[in-house]
């Protein structure tokens, strides 16, 4: 969430990296500066609707292209992040007595790209290369000794850390491990979740993700038009019109689009592998329509006897709520961290939302929260099929002939079998 | 890794926190400051041997008592390592204006408590509560749902944090709220991966533990008898004398102390629930010796014929070598740390040693090590027992018979086993 562009007067005190405009609400801060008394709104507004536009249109390309371009989609994103962070604070004339430094923050960036990746994906990646045994057998090594390798590389960077350290410049070396290590946190959370909300289906990235960019452009509208007690003062173009209008727009929203969103296999279907090929799927019950009787008084006036929705239509309402209520709370916390630097923006490569990290703020807070949520209430936990699948692929052949028949010892035993 | 007490000299320069006594290698840190140089020495070596032995002898007896009380004991340092770090960068001048933000702290150190040691510890608990069925179903849903309520809670104290963001504090508070998360990381990877390692089998918590203490002493000794050339800047009073005894000394100690650890089996068991009671498991592999004959010429001169050799013998070489080599950048990193913000201990609980972080150090790295040793190249990662525990554990009776009924069907069509 970001608060639109500023209007154009030169503040009294030092102008801070790339901010060509300050923002009006760091020079004064107490209200009047709501969208509706702002003469440049409909300037501002247009800018934002226009690369809006073509972010979406953007978007819509890489959803078609499938699941392993939104990972890269992902992925490049989270290098604009973490690159718009490491350069917040650092300092040039410390870093000229560094030489390297920013090396060792890409170094620690890679090697969390590697662990983070490696876990998620090391299911689809065994699946992709299944066909040829040696490469199989190279893959499969990769990934059980992926966690040795990722902690030496760390280690390597922590050894070659200490190693640098520079007197006079310690404290300057200590809180930039810090504010890598925060940084790694912060983009890699994001990016993990979301990747795996990919591969369960992209509809578990795409859905929660445009709730986002709905609530945001309705609370952008709503407090454009009707805008007038201010929400809060981290943000004070925010407003409690804006907030509560979309709210109620977001939620309605949310369960007209899951249906639609719903229909699609493309969406639903989980992606097991890395192929980008078509994807057809015995569809989950949570987007297999449930006919629901409407009440007498309503059919009777209506045409039909029965609404067919969709049990993740429910889920949905939930993802909603907290896209409306909890989700704006990480933009408040991009809002006060940027005042708390004195910046107006985290970069500026997309026109007239500032950086990358302006337009991820509430996104990250909600991909945790789904997948957390899928993993609780939408997964099943343990299925047959699941067993099946983790014998198949883990055991070898004596071992699944072990199994087999002490499983049956046991379930004759219980008497669940006979002999 | 630590310093000893330093000479009792006052130093010109302000005195931070509980440091009585400044250490020399802060006030001048161009060498002549080795431990063969110091007249101090003997005094500060018997502080420090007097308060090593009283927490030898209440570690053997927290061990004695089981996997569940070195766990606490584990909890209790980890409580004393925030607390200690949580107090290193506040001011107090701020925090008058910022009442519950210490609070704020504990909320995010307990809700990351019950975050990490519910994971660990669900199988652990589940097992112990099997006899009650009421009680047993409340414990697994809460292990259900137990990432959407530490979700929850975080993101309480997340939103707690936003809504008490005071202006002219918000840089404090920002980089108050990015330490406090800092901390929990490296208390928590710590004590995580320790308490990981304790249910794995005692063994796996105290011979690592064992090798930093031992290779400490160790380079102390050498230090204290010859050490001449000075190791590192960061730790003057270390020495290559020290360091390279202490490896040798280290690798011949771990090859025959993991003989001796490993035949007990309550240190070598894992522990599967919570309870203290005893612990008889069949011996894994790795601690059943292998009888290896001695070459000719050496069995001419000796007794035996051959050695008896547990496998995991071979394990605690690689453990020796990187609690020498590697650990040490710990201690390391933390008197960098320390020195960076001219403090000479984290604390002062214990005589002689400083805080419980200035003993920690070198274990964190040690543990996170061995955990991810043990996962990689000593734990068994699929196994036929593993399966049918899990199997029997979490499907009901009638999805275990359409288990054994489908893993029937496909080892018959491999032909594996005859109708």
């Amino acid at each position: 969430m970001d608060n639109g562009s500023g209007s154009p007067r030169t503040p009294n005190f030092r102008q801070r990296r790339r901010s060509n405009e300050f923002p009006p609400e760091i020079s004064k801060s107490n209200g009047n500066y709501l969208l509706v008394n702002d003469k440049y709104k409909y300037r501002s507004m247009w800018i934002r609707a226009y690369s809006s536009l073509w972010m979406l249109a953007f978007v819509s390309l890489i959803i078609y292209m499938g699941h392993l371009y939104i990972m890269l989609m992902v992925v490049v994103i989270q290098i604009f992040m973490a690159s718009e962070l490491f350069n917040l604070l650092r300092r040039a004339t410390q870093d000229k007595h560094l030489p390297k430094f920013k090396l060792l923050n890409w170094h620690f960036f890679f090697t969390a790209m590697l662990f983070v990746y490696g876990r998620i994906l090391s299911q689809q990646l065994k699946n992709t290369v299944t066909s040829d045994k040696i490469f199989y057998r190279l893959v499969s090594n990769l990934i059980k000794y992926q966690m040795v390798i990722c902690y030496f590389l760390y280690i390597a960077g922590f050894v070659w850390f200490i190693l640098s350290l520079k007197k006079r410049y310690y404290k300057y070396q200590f809180g930039q491990y810090a504010w890598t290590h925060m940084i790694l946190i912060v983009v890699f959370t994001q990016s993990a979740f979301t990747v795996a909300n990919i591969f369960e289906g992209i509809f578990w990235f795409l859905f929660p993700a445009s709730l986002i960019a709905m609530n945001d452009v309705a609370a952008y509208f709503f407090g454009f038009f009707f805008g007038k007690t201010p929400l809060i003062k981290l943000s004070p173009k925010k407003t409690w019109e804006g907030f509560i209008g979309a709210s109620v727009a977001t939620m309605i929203a949310a369960f007209a689009f899951a249906n639609f969103l719903g229909h699609f296999q493309w969406l639903t279907c989980p992606r097991k592998d890395l192929s980008t090929g078509w994807l057809v799927c015995d569809p989950d019950p949570n987007f297999k329509p449930e006919y629901i009787p409407l009440p007498g008084l309503v059919s009777h006036w209506l045409p039909w006897k029965e609404i067919a929705v969709l049990p993740v239509q429910w889920h949905a309402l939930w993802m909603g709520l907290f896209a409306s209520i909890i989700a704006p709370f990480g933009g408040f916390f991009a809002s006060g961290f940027k005042r708390a630097f004195k910046i107006k923006d985290f970069g500026d490569s997309i026109p007239g939302h500032g950086g990358f990290t302006d337009r991820m703020d509430c996104q990250m807070v909600m991909a945790v929260f789904v997948y957390i949520y899928h993993q609780s209430f939408v997964a099943q936990d343990y299925s047959v099929e699941m067993f099946l699948d983790q014998i198949m692929r883990n055991l070898g052949s004596e071992e699944q002939i072990a199994l087999y028949t002490k499983l049956g010892h046991i379930l004759q035993e219980r008497r669940f079998i006979q002999t």
